[in-house]
């Protein structure tokens, strides 16, 4: 089995700067770059990431830098920044990555301006690389505490999803080995849309039995997306599918699902958009799940209504009510 | 369409006495039996049901009875009585209930003494009974407060659940029908003992990560057994299954989670089983489905821990570390 001793990890926030840790923790060389000098010091100075994870001690050694090529030299990549920013860190590292460098995805969502999944942008931008993902139900904090974790670490080549599997593993994380790239970036990616409608029932009060019916009927949406990608039904149902979309939509700890609180309380989406507020990544998935959905005749009611009600052209109580009335049908279609 | 206008619901617990308002709003005639004469004149004065749902008022109009005989001459029958009672409540209603009645169970479990699911102790018990089950994310305290709702309604005779589903149908309760009964009883009995092992791990705060680890990985235990029992994949992922798992491990208001989160504060398990606290079916279940899981030789390592730790046998920290351990695998396995 391939080793990979020194591990980079581009993007040095609350879960970039958690995958350190357990890369530390598995016994490898960590590198963090970020592009905050303040933070990488306070790493290499061992007084954590007070910014991203306040409280928590780094106990394990991590080397900070704001030097992406230092990084970018490491054996394996993690890439750890926002979807939406993916493609343009993928052209600062095209110069300096290696060919055949393993390079992981450990961010959820689809580019706004393309529809593209984070794998198709890494093949376009960084061809050299070999394209893996990281996903799972994992809090930054949880990780970074040291609790105990489970995650899907997906590669084509299953191989090399063994070896990084092997790499990352720690005492208290644990990662599963899968071949579905494409099921693992799907349900990353749209089970933030679930949370936001699902935090939108909680906000407005309308109780677990309808939040949970809401989550079973909009995870059928995501299968059928994902069948027509060609992803696995088995994968949806793993970790980085059912899994994460549990956590996603258990915790006001999870962005998406605040977001949806907010909404069912009753406060305006440009609020709970403005700068500043942690980025809420599923009201952007919605948009263009939805826009996707249409173009390829995938039938996504919650989607609709989650992308309606972050456009504010659809209130919660007739978003409800139009999702109750429609005609009765079997459970499986 | 069969049409069924009278309905008996029999057991005047709190999820029967919410299906009885359901059945009412739905615009049929509901007929509601129970043991306790107290409860059935609360019921019939218009006071609701006081002992199981305290403080909602019943708006609509039910008859409540304790004549068994009455309810069991209704066109269609909920049975919504304990799963280790429901033998003995068959045994009494088999000279009452007509030939073709259909039969909708409606409680979760599987017997002790035989291993035998709801149904198949139905078949045995009431073999002029047209079988059929009803599962899903609901606790009785939303359905009943006319929360919105979405369950399952299943039955081999696909015909026979479309008309349940539509004689039940209301604007806040939508039933989808169903054709796999046997996925829909596994996945509504199994995931109690998920629902124990996920509030131990919140019991002892292990994280929301972890905990939707154990609850994605028992999930896929779920599957392995509902597969060898020939149920659908698909069903397991619907409102009885992910959907109901879901709610079950996401409240206290749910008893087998609030079992398992006495265990991991580290309350003693014969203590929380005493009499007189609320049933957790989960924690039986658990000792069956192990000992069927060892017989047919499925791996459900999560569903032996559970079961070890209801006997007593086994320290929670001891079980995670057994669990984390293990040799690492592949996702798909």
């Amino acid at each position: 089995m391939e080793t990979f001793d020194t591990i980079g990890i581009i993007g040095a926030g609350a879960w970039g700067s958690a995958l350190a840790l357990v890369a530390s923790r598995a016994g490898r060389k960590a590198i963090l770059w970020g592009r905050d000098a303040e933070t990488v010091a306070s790493v290499n100075a061992g007084n954590g990431n007070p910014r991203y994870l306040p409280g928590i001690p780094f106990k394990e050694p991590i080397s900070g830098t704001i030097d992406l090529s230092e990084a970018a030299s490491a054996d394996l990549l993690l890439l750890v920044t926002p979807a939406q920013t993916l493609r343009a860190v993928l052209r600062d590292l095209q110069p300096l990555v290696a060919s055949g460098t393993p390079v992981v995805l450990c961010a959820k969502g689809i580019e706004r301006s393309t529809g593209r999944l984070m794998s198709e942008v890494l093949v376009e931008e960084l061809p050299q690389a070999r394209p893996a993902a990281l996903s799972g139900p994992s809090f930054a904090s949880d990780v970074a505490r040291g609790l105990p974790t489970a995650v899907t670490i997906a590669s084509a080549d299953g191989a090399l999803a063994d070896a990084i599997a092997d790499s990352l593993s720690a005492p208290a994380f644990r990662p599963y080995a899968a071949t579905d790239l494409v099921g693992v970036e799907i349900g990353g990616a749209l089970k933030n849309v679930l949370a936001i409608g699902a935090g939108a029932v909680a906000g407005a009060r309308l109780g677990k039995s309808a939040e949970a019916a809401l989550i079973a009927r909009g995870f059928a949406e995501i299968r059928r997306f994902a069948r027509r990608r060609g992803a696995e039904a088995e994968t949806l149902m793993g970790l980085s599918g059912l899994g994460d979309l549990m956590l996603t939509c258990s915790s006001v700890q999870s962005r998406n699902y605040a977001f949806g609180i907010g909404i069912g309380e009753g406060a305006a989406v440009a609020d709970l958009l403005a700068r500043g507020r942690p980025l809420a990544e599923g009201a952007m998935t919605a948009l263009i799940a939805r826009d996707l959905a249409r173009r390829e005749a995938i039938d996504m009611p919650i989607t609709e209504v989650v992308a309606e009600i972050v456009e504010g052209r659809l209130r919660l109580d007739a978003a409800i009510e139009r999702l109750m009335r429609r005609p009765l049908k079997r459970e499986e279609a």
